[in-house]
């Protein structure tokens, strides 16, 4: 038997089966570095152990979206080396925040399983957890994905297509223990706006464009050990679909979130993402832009010092944001990548 | 209001004001090997533990550098947004040591305002300080830059020019506590040439050249979170004078210290700058060289371990240093893009 | 006399001379994310401390080949400077493990000088051997490379080539104190295949593929310290034999090591390497591929936790690997360019 993991097709998997992901990994300051290096970040929460002590925390936590990466990325190998396309992400939660020096590991269960009429592939739903040394959940979510059959003859099992929230509710949204943003240094976080100056509906062009090089994104999604072939490999990208590699999508979201800091600093934590889509490719040499949609504001229980924000963020490639390019009648504008739906925590 | 940061403009400063700046920076040494591996120092200082500690360090401080970056990037949003040319820099003394750990944030006071005859634009002077979370001051200097009004109409305050002084006294150059350079190694760190074998008027090749990436000098100036458009949007850049992204002046400066180790083995740190100048811009694809010209040799009030030496080191594009390109009749030799004045501490 | 390094020529050598070489270096988790970024290892020992911890070791040890190209790029600027050709390696050994915070120099011994009848050439051979900060030495081994003379006419010391084992026998590989690894856990280790089900002759085809591109050649390079002048300057090498920018072997070595986790994903070690060579010369946009064959499997004296295996890595570069490209009458096949023999400890 061949000792190379050529991945699960859709008809290995199994209603209730339970994924238990290779490789743990342990997180550090040098990841922190190059995830900053990589995106640019500047949200002071991320970015000053001394700002973060202010508020509770032990120290500065890493990115809320390198956590979702590194967790992601373990999940690949055997859940979606052999997918066609990632379909989706539903009640995501961030739960715990992680530091450098945390070893995070993930499980994955299939909940839901769907053969498409061709025979051809099927939809595998998942509910991956992320989790720490201490055995804390850090990160839950569930992603579905079309996966190939090995043969088109190959039996599968019954269909079953779970229930999933449109959206997390804001009761649902986890606040770290300990935490107060009481006495907020505007200065210091580079925004003045808090959660009430924000309002349904408004939208915020982020601005600034930044560049994407090959290196950059293969530099990335290595170091979240993800390991997609689309990625990677010119020599094999070269003869297919788009003559390139293709950029991870959770490349975008982070250059995404990174470019919000400029209308949103004090956002300084996502709690939960309700879905996305990757609406688009991108590929090196593309310029990504977005702008921010407010599309609820929340009350968190028992918390007068911090709310929550229910934020849209649309990425796009070569397409400033100043019209807000979305959604229209048969798709999306012409340029649009990304459409995130997302909690943030902010404080009041 | 727009949630998005603008920027100053030239009407908006007025002489004696404060800006206290965003992001404070937990430095790491995630940090510092992202520097090393982008300009590949070799001076022993920097790159051990363990020959710090011989020569009364806690530990290997951070590159002066690094922390000069990361201290000015935190300048750029309120000072520099809408500039058009980053003028000089004079004054400027590195105070203290920087390590791992230290988180660092920025203070600029406006010490200068002159309106340009144009009224389009005015020179801002503003004397920064770079603090770690014990309230050291660890670097603190002056630039200047010229920055667009808002309009031409508005009203501006009264010309003040400050006085600088054209260069830092060796008097007023900073030695870290409990410092020794008795019994150095001179194996281990690369040079036998002591603060006594360098002479005025010497000129030194340091032959080497390194090309610039685009994906090396974006992850560099993110990673110190400097957001100066040029750098990072081709889409815009490509419109624009240069048909590209421009290489933020810093990145230059650390290739070239980088490259000077070549000759100056035993230039362990970065005392102070005494003015700098980016004559021409650099782009990826240039390869940069360097030479030196030791300035002046100074003794240090009570040393007898250590001694400075003041250098001009110019670097260039495409262009080798054998013939020690620099100053000409009316401004530089071709290939010239940096001419930098600085003081550096020497073994004797 | 100029104070930059030209390196030491042919003649500059002696029998039995020992060159102590700049620069000191701590290792730290910096280096770990950035190598990690750069290879996308996914062998758990030095993803994980828990995993680490779970098999005796006080925490995830560096990768082996970053010890080696830091030790490696150590002895550059005395050794290799004005090398032509690096011929090989021989009887190289890992002899400890090295941990985040660890001091690594670098000492060679000159062991064998053979100049060649031409006179503007010769052969050096040099013992390196790499001590962290308690003076233990962590790497051992010996590389011969081509030196040109100064000078055709100057005299060279009398020939003498030493003897050099065609491979490190098993009973010479070291494993470190208070390891063991019973128990292991493989659906984190991401590979069921342990020490008995690998047998000498199979071939394992390692599947994936990476493409190199410039900036991450050099970053890896400048990490190490590595100096040769080969890697950096297209200015320079623009105008050479190839017309652009040679990619260090080492980082072929680390990418192939990386992609043979499919397939070898318990292999957590390098004990030692038999020999290598650097078939043909990589370039940046090139796509590395890699397979192994296994030469031998060895018990290891006193333990029946761990076994050693002998394995002979060949990658390619634009070839995938799926006919197992290597040794042909005279010499490779084309693509192959590197061809390492090594031994690795890994599970029983």
């Amino acid at each position: 038997m061949s000792k190379t993991n050529s991945g699960n097709f859709f008809e290995d998997f199994r209603m209730g089966q339970v994924l238990e992901h290779a490789t743990p990994r342990t997180v550090t300051v040098g990841d922190a570095a190059l995830y900053q290096a990589l995106y640019g970040g500047r949200f002071a929460l991320q970015s000053s152990d001394e700002f973060a002590r202010a508020h509770g925390f032990p120290r500065a936590p890493l990115d809320d979206f390198l956590a979702f990466h590194v967790v992601f990325g373990k999940t690949v190998p055997d859940i979606s080396l052999n997918a066609v396309a990632n379909l989706g992400y539903a009640d995501c939660r961030f739960l715990a925040p992680v530091y450098p020096g945390d070893t995070l590991k993930a499980v994955s269960e299939v909940i839901g399983l769907k053969e498409n009429s061709n025979r051809e592939t099927g939809v595998v739903y998942v509910r991956s957890r992320g989790t720490n040394q201490k055995g804390m959940v850090v990160l839950d979510y569930v992603r579905w994905v079309m996966v190939r059959k090995r043969t088109v003859e190959a039996t599968t099992p019954d269909e079953h297509v779970p229930a999933l929230p449109k959206a997390v509710t804001a009761d649902r949204l986890a606040v770290a223990d300990n935490v107060k943003f009481t006495a907020l240094e505007s200065a210091l976080s580079g925004s003045r706006h808090l959660w009430g100056d924000y309002a349904p509906r408004e939208k915020i062009d982020h601005v600034d464009g930044i560049t994407i090089e090959e290196a950059e994104h293969m530099l990335a999604t290595r170091l979240y050990q993800n390991t997609a072939k689309v990625h990677f490999n010119q020599f094999t990208e070269g003869k297919g679909r788009f003559g390139r590699r293709l950029i991870y999508g959770g490349h975008v979201i982070s250059l995404a979130r990174s470019l919000s800091f400029n209308g949103l600093g004090n956002a300084f934590q996502i709690a939960a993402i309700n879905g996305g889509r990757h609406v688009a490719p991108c590929f090196a040499g593309n310029t990504v832009f977005a702008w921010s949609e407010i599309l609820e504001r929340a009350e968190l229980p028992g918390r007068t010092d911090l709310g929550a924000l229910r934020i849209r963020t649309i990425a796009t490639k070569d397409m400033p944001c100043t019209e807000f390019p979305g959604a229209v009648d048969k798709g999306y504008a012409d340029g649009v990548i990304l459409d995130l739906d997302y909690w943030v925590l902010i404080p009041r």
